[in-house]
């Protein structure tokens, strides 16, 4: 499975492009044309890299969740308990503010909405969200244990957040001006803390 | 600005059209022509009713919009409390359940999306999130004025609950048998309601 450097080098700048005219065009608009003029390379030397326009897809994705991840481990570095690992988690997922995140969050809308009708685009798109609802229920159980609290509301408490978050994500990306500013890390903290607190005691029942 | 019940009629179904183009193939493939097809009219007789392409997307904005008001409105007319009208605009927004909401949803996904990258579609999205916004920081205000807490976070409230619907929209229509049953509408009531409760006494400064 190793590959050389060089081609991982130009599969990154292939995977790049598709995020970049993605942010602006959509996926259907994103042939490997575009996706090739975007990068500056030959539409033969992406055939050579990638299957199809699905299988970058793919690697964007995968991309993007790593990109994600690697935030994550960063601010997680220095958490110690669960709350602290919970709020590397918010922090990594919202609270993206440099310009290089605003595309990274439009080109993720752009593939949420492709996900709606077409199959190819919906099931990567699932996979990746399965994924984020599991890490996320698991801190959440951990925060809940941390408190002696019962962890069985723990899966639909990360089906919000990841809500909100997803919505943050698309409200940042379509708007600017109506929401007022950095609501979103916070609000899905402070959601968090609120509902853990709330939950029932596991010694209770 | 009355119209013939013949032309509000034809409007409608030309606004439904371009409601079902979209929720399958996104706004950019609702040609002109597509619409017309989907409605079983020619062409021309769109061009008749509507300037253009946008005029037909902001007659669906306002019509999604006034579909959530009229729900909301019959779901408030038993209620008896600022908690009550709440409950019952959420339950409007979020509660979703039969086929016809399906293809209501899915169209409001694809309106966002398109919104991120074509400043036609942006402009329509926009005023209508900032109506809901205003709506919901309203109704927020009211529930915590009744419980005599301070009003001050109502407006960041209202953007995450907001945050959450859209993103609940974009996971059910993106995803299926992955996020748990139920959970969307329930959160945001749950969420609203913690944290009013934990909103400061106004009395307390």
């Amino acid at each position: 499975m190793s590959r050389k450097p060089n081609t991982e080098a130009r599969r990154a700048e292939i995977i790049r492009a598709l995020q970049s005219v993605m942010a602006t065009h959509g996926y259907e608009k994103a042939t490997i044309q575009a996706i090739a003029k975007e990068a500056g390379l030959a539409p033969g030397l992406l055939h050579y890299h990638f299957k199809s326009k699905q299988e970058i897809l793919v690697s964007l994705v995968t991309s993007l969740a790593d990109y994600g991840q690697r935030r994550f481990e960063q601010i997680a570095g220095k958490a110690e308990s669960p709350m602290d690992l919970l709020n590397a988690y918010l922090e990594a997922r919202v609270g993206l503010g440099d310009g290089a995140a605003a595309e990274i969050v439009a080109a993720w809308v752009m593939i949420g909405a492709e996900a709606v009708r077409q199959a190819e685009v919906r099931e990567v798109y699932q996979r990746a969200i399965a994924t984020e609802l599991e890490l996320l229920s698991e801190l959440l159980a951990n925060c809940l244990r941390e408190r002696q609290r019962v962890t069985t509301g723990s899966r639909d408490l990360a089906a919000a957040l990841l809500a909100m978050m997803e919505g943050a994500y698309q409200l940042a990306s379509a708007t600017s001006g109506i929401m007022p500013v950095g609501y979103a890390a916070q609000s899905a903290l402070r959601h968090a803390m609120l509902s853990i607190d709330a939950a029932p005691l596991a010694t209770a029942s």
